[in-house]
This record gives C-alpha cells, sequence and structure tokens, in this order.
C-alpha cells in the first residue's frame, strides 16, 4: 500500500474503528482548542484578521471567535491564528508541532456548513490529526531544520482530510484535495516570535477548507501530489523519514498539552524547577535537546512574548514563584524586570543530543557551593482524568468563571451539534 | 544595501523613474493579461473558483473576469487562475515563468478599492513585476530543478509588492508584507497538466492582497523573511543566485509573450516548423533545453490540455497548418487524431544543454533522404508595435470582435481609472 492509500483509508475509517482513547484525546483536544482560542480573541493579531473578516463580509457560515460569522474559509484564517496567538495550545512531538490550530478551526467552520455533530467533528480531529502526525515524520526532522514550520505544512494536509471527511468526499475527490492542498501547503520558523506564527496557524487551517471545497467542486490535481514525484516530500524534506513502521499505531495518543503559557520547549524546565528557591542560586545549567537553542534560548527578550521563548527568563519567573500559568503574566514591563535580568546573567543552557525534545537536565549550582540536579521528561504519560483537572484549571486561569461553561459542556459533548460548539466560541469573557 | 533594501527600493520607486521602455512592457502585459482572462471566464477551473467566490459572497470591492464582484483578495484569486487557465499569458524566462497571471490580478483589484488610474496600475506592476524576476533569479534553477513553479512562489513576492504600493505602504509596513509573504508563498510543478497549475498563480495574487493588507493593518513578520536566516531564499533553493549583478537594469524588458495557446517550451519549435510541409518527412529531430523535456514532452497526450504540453503533436499540427493560436484548436478529440498519432512515431526530441531554453533546433529527414535543418530562438527582440499588431490578432483569435474593443482601449489607458479597466474585465464575449 502507498502512503498515500494509507492516509485516504485513515480519511474515511469508521467512527468505530477509531479507538477510545484516541477519540479521549480528540475530546480532550477539541476543549483545549476551545479554551485557548476564547483567550486569544483580545490579542493583536486576531483583531487584526477579525477586522479583514469584517471588511470582506460574506456568508455567514462559520462561528468566530468573540462572536460573529463568516464564511467557513475566512473563520478557518481567523480562529485558526486567534486559537494559536497564545501558544498555549496542544503539541505533539512526533509530528514537530500543533495540530489542534491548524485542524479544529477547518474542522468546526465546515461541520457548521454542514450541520454535524460534535463526534463528527471530533472524529474528523481524530483522523486528520493523525493523517498530520504522518506527514509530519514523514517530512522528518530535516523539515524542521531547513526551517519549515509542521504545524503550518503538515498541518494543512490534516485540515485538508478533516474538512473533506465532514464535507463527504469521494476518495477521488480526497485525493485531488490532498494534491491541491500540496501546492497551498506552507509555513516558516523565521516567524516565531512573529505575529506570523500564529497566522501559518490559520493559513493551514483556511487551506483545508479550500482545497476539499475545490476537490469537491471537481478540481483536478496531481494524482499523489504528496509523496509523488516533484509532490510535497520531495520539494520539502532532504531527509523524508519512513512511516511504514508505524502503520497501525495512533500516535495521535501521545499528545501533549500546555500547563503553562509559553513556549513548550521550556515546559520540561519549568516543572523540573518548580519547588526550587531562587535564593542562593550562584549559576544554573540547564541542558536540553539542541533544537531548542534556536528557538527557546533568547537570551535577553525584548517583549513580552519573547519572554515566552526564553529559558534565562522563565528559569527566574519559576524560580521565584511567578505563575507562568496564565498568559497575562507575560507582559513587556517583564522582559524589562530588573530581577529577571540579574539572574538571567547566572543561566547557562547548552545542547544536549542525548537528551529528547521532551526532556530537562541541568544543576543549580548555590553560592554555598553545594549542587542541586533537576530532571523532567513531559513524554511520561498523564491519565485522561488527570489532564481534564488540569485544563479545568487552565480554563480558570485563562477564562475565569466562564471557562467552567466550557469544562462542563463536555460531560454532554457527544450529543452537541455543531452550533453548540460554535456558540462556546462566540461567548466573549 | 541587502537584497532587501533593493526591492524595497523598488518598491517605493517614483513614477517618473520607471522608465519608458518598461512601461511599454507593463502596457503590453496590462493588454494581453486582460485578453487571457476574458478568454479564460469559461474553463472549467474559472467556473470552479467563481462559484467558490459567489457562495462567499462579501463586499463587492473588485471586479471579476465574465462580472460580478467580490472582496479584493477573493478577486485576485479568481482573475488569476482565470486568466492562467488558458497558459496563454506572458513568460519571463530568467525569472522561470509568468508574471502578469500572478501579479495584474492583485494590482487590479486593490486599484479599484483605492480607485488608483491605469497608470498607477502598470507602474505597480513594474516594479512588482521587477521584483518578482529578481526573487525568481535570486530562488534560481535550482528552486525550480526541486519543483518549485516560479509563478507562484516568486509572484507572491511580487504581488506582494504591487499590491502594497498601491495601498501606500510605509517602508517598515512594505517590509513585513514581505516578511509575511514569505510564509504564504508557494507552489508546486507537479500541478502542471491539472488544474492546480492556474490555481498557483490566483494563490500567488490572492497571497500578495492579504499580505499587503495585514501588513497594513499592524501584523508583524521577521524582519528579511526573503533573504534573511531560515527565510524563504534559505528554505526553498539549494543554491540561491547572485542578483546584485543586475542591479541597475530592467530585466523586465525581456518580456515574451505567447502567441501560441500551448507552452512555451513548445513555441520556438513551432516558430521553427512553420512554412515546413508535413509530407514525405521521415523523421523529425528535435534538440530542447534539457529543462522542458520533463515539462512539455508528452508523447501521447490524453487530453487537449495535455496536447499543449507535447512536441510530438504540435510539430504534427505546425506541419500540417493546423492554427495553434486559439485555444479552441486544443480539443480532447485532438488527443485522439489518428493522423497526428502516426506523425508523433517519427518526432525524436533529445536534450541538448548547449541550448538556452528560448531556443530550439533540429532537422527534418525527408523519405528521399534530404535533410533539413530549422532553429529558432525566441530571445531575439520584437519592437513594441510588432508585438501591438500580434496581440491585435491573438485578441481577434480569442475573442473576436470584442477582442478590438480592449486593444483600442490602449490608446487612451493613461487616463484610464482602474473602474474602466474593471469594465474591460467583466464584459462577456
Amino acid at each position: 500500500m502507498t502512503g498515500l492509500d494509507a492516509l485516504l483509508d485513515l480519511a474515511e475509517l469508521p467512527a468505530a474503528q477509531i479507538p477510545e482513547p484516541t477519540r479521549d484525546i480528540a475530546r480532550l483536544s477539541l476543549m483545549d482548542w476551545l479554551l485557548c482560542g476564547r483567550a486569544g480573541v483580545d490579542e493583536p493579531v486576531s483583531s487584526i484578521l477579525r477586522n479583514m473578516a469584517d471588511s470582506e463580509g460574506g456568508t455567514p457560515q462559520s462561528a468566530l471567535f468573540g462572536g460573529g460569522r463568516a464564511p467557513a474559509r475566512m473563520a478557518a484564517l481567523v480562529n485558526g491564528a486567534t486559537s494559536h496567538a497564545l501558544d498555549y495550545d496542544d503539541t505533539h512531538f512526533a509530528h514537530v508541532g500543533h495540530l489542534s490550530v491548524g485542524i479544529y478551526p477547518a474542522a468546526l467552520a465546515v461541520a457548521e456548513t454542514e450541520n454535524h455533530d460534535a463526534d463528527a467533528v471530533c472524529n474528523a480531529f481524530a483522523v486528520g490529526g493523525e493523517a498530520a502526525i504522518r506527514v509530519g515524520l514523514a517530512l522528518g526532522r530535516a523539515h524542521y531544520e531547513r526551517g519549515f514550520h509542521q504545524t503550518a505544512t503538515a498541518g494543512a494536509f490534516g485540515a485538508t482530510i478533516a474538512a473533506g471527511r465532514l464535507m463527504g468526499l469521494s476518495r477521488d475527490q480526497m485525493r485531488a484535495a490532498i494534491g491541491l492542498c500540496a501546492t497551498r501547503a506552507t509555513g516558516l520558523r523565521c516567524q516565531f516570535g512573529t505575529m506570523g506564527k500564529p497566522y501559518n496557524a490559520g493559513v493551514a487551517a483556511a487551506a483545508g477548507v479550500e482545497c476539499a471545497h475545490l476537490a469537491k467542486a471537481g478540481m483536478t490535481a496531481p494524482d499523489d501530489g504528496l509523496f509523488g514525484g516533484n509532490g510535497y516530500l520531495a520539494t520539502h524534506s532532504d531527509a523524508p523519514g519512513d512511516i511504514d513502521a508505524v502503520q497501525g499505531v495512533w500516535l495521535l495518543d501521545d499528545m501533549k498539552y500546555k500547563f503553562h503559557a509559553c513556549c513548550h520547549g521550556t515546559h520540561a524546565m519549568i516543572e523540573a524547577l518548580t519547588g526550587h528557591d531562587i535564593n542562593g542560586i550562584a549559576a544554573l545549567r540547564l541542558r536540553t535537546n539542541p533544537r531548542w537553542l534556536t528557538v527557546c534560548d533568547l537570551k535577553t527578550p525584548r517583549t513580552g512574548l519573547e519572554v515566552k521563548f526564553s529559558y534565562a527568563w522563565l528559569a527566574g519567573m519559576t524560580l521565584r514563584g511567578d505563575s507562568t500559568g496564565s498568559d497575562k503574566a507575560y507582559t513587556d514591563a517583564l522582559a524589562r524586570d530588573p530581577a529577571l535580568a540579574e539572574f538571567a546573567r547566572c543561566v547557562e543552557v547548552t545542547g544536549d543530543s542525548t537528551l529528547t525534545d521532551m526532556q530537562a537536565k541541568g544543576e543549580i549550582q548555590m553560592q554555598d557551593g553545594s549542587i542541586h540536579v533537576f530532571a523532567h521528561d513531559l513524554a511520561a504519560p498523564i491519565p485522561v482524568n488527570e489532564v481534564m483537572h488540569s485544563l479545568r484549571s487552565k480554563a480558570r486561569a485563562l477564562l475565569g468563571q466562564s471557562g467552567d461553561t466550557i469544562c462542563d459542556k463536555f460531560s454532554t459533548l457527544n450529543t452537541a451539534k455543531a452550533v453548540d460548539l460554535a456558540a462556546l466560541m462566540e461567548q466573549r469573557t
């Protein structure tokens, strides 16, 4: 079976064949995505895109975070960027990126036009997300190292498959949709630290809606734009990975959620340092997977946004007991905090290729000469009910009491209609 | 001066500093683009995108080919694909692609919202087109060989600059627009022979409108998303070219126009064979630049569209005196023409790297053993009035008498408003 056939099989997999643990992940991700989107509505990137939606107007097909409606393609763009504005959404390390923010905006926008229920939306996310992970793996680390961002690139294929499934595409139409997506999907890491990063997620989601729509309308495309000659893998990766070995496994189950409102590459360090005290520290030596050095090791952040990508600043914040869980903590003033600037001078970060990108290790040297080692591995599984509990805390931290409304909804999620989910998106905090 | 600074200077160049021959080219390209767009309105890809525009609706900012209006971003998408649907639009060989179809749809759509005149539109195309050529050159042949298509990739930067100039972006806003375009611009050659190829042009044009709009609204982006670290060149070319040597020269002046409604890679052969007779030929041996072998050497075309990419079929058509100038000649029945299929068996095509991609050479061996050599070079300049004359013939071939309306308009082009140009787009043939 070719790589593309396997993805097409996945796209049309009957709901009953999606395992319950995978459906749990899809539901957790939907809840997390709704929280992040609701919390992101007042970010500048969200306002800019919402204003563009308002200026274009058009058929009010699908809900926008924060209220209002737009054509499905536009809703996917606005909601994708809005939900990634805080960079607080789910992450998948094998995929090398964020899944929900590229895929759920496409799925929700289409579910409204097609009048699907929440179960169908979650199933579309499950297969679209799984497909995106497989495309991300196939593109491999070489793709990321070259400067692309799987959230946007592999994510667009996931969005296309999720949207296409909800539109009821035939197998040949889905093949064409994927072929069109090959000429649509892009997104660069050089956008990190700018509004271009959340924009990437919205672009991927909108591309998914567009490619599925056009394929259904009869647009033709290459037979295999993804794995075929001169296709997406050939053009976008110098060392495509082999994904045959992972057939039959649901990689989606390894989804990780953020409980700190900063770059995921810093979370293992934050978990490892939690409970340590900043007083009396002479030096902090952190070891991390080398790939993070170009992502979240900003030595002197200039803005609140840049603080989210700064090991040194976040180490100081964690050790002195600052909350890292609320986005509101990351102010521009924090980047000028003299105590953090002073502490940052004792932080040394080195790459250690023996560590996975979910691990952090290191040592704290006290002024009295004693040494404390620290370590954390984000890969350790967390039971669903614990994730749910943590997401409820995240909901309250981000949205106050109205966060509970979203969480409560999840007890009756299976019977919810897309329009009910849309109502959750539209509420303002 | 950095590469980006040079492009920013170009983007804001005062109109008076654009040389008259370059402005002539911009005007010829506008006329050619209008002809191609008008002639493309009934193609399936055009209908599919127009239907999407109709289903989304929205603010009627900008004209669509064939009538109706849509938001500027959508108009750029529809008009870009529509004008490239026949693959009959202008080509620039240094850029490695088509310029008008990515850039004029963006410029026109924005010119309407900003109430510019035709001169401003042509000037925006001149600087946007020149910028696209320079980006295309910088990406180099390696980019094309990797599987990307400069029409779409470099074209998106040209569209961004043209749209941004007409929106009156500041230098910093233009820098951001280019930075955003870096995470937007893509398009693959594997779409050739499918509707994905004209779609690529529309996608580039729409990206230009969107990136310029978002930058003006304050969206942030990397300082140099094009030439900078992990930027567009680094991610999209294995051997970026040096463009410092071409500063101070207007490369746009080398624009070529198509007078045969098929792939530009076949035109030198068609010109060279015109006047020869098909009778008595035993063998035809064509030499062409090797890059064309993967583009337009389809041995057994299955559709009218594929005939446009078939040396063998086109040689037979030319030699027996078929018209190659009207798109209507390329029917699916032509792909099944037994005489052409028979003649194709005597056509041999080989790559010859001593030839430029605008040259064709070869020999015809007659059944009596005699040999006739043939050759043509499309690079030979053609005076403006001769191009104009040929475009008028093209207009009549494509659009009948109503083609004259467009040509006549060009005597008073400088005083035309964008809305007058829009009126030319909206007429149906």
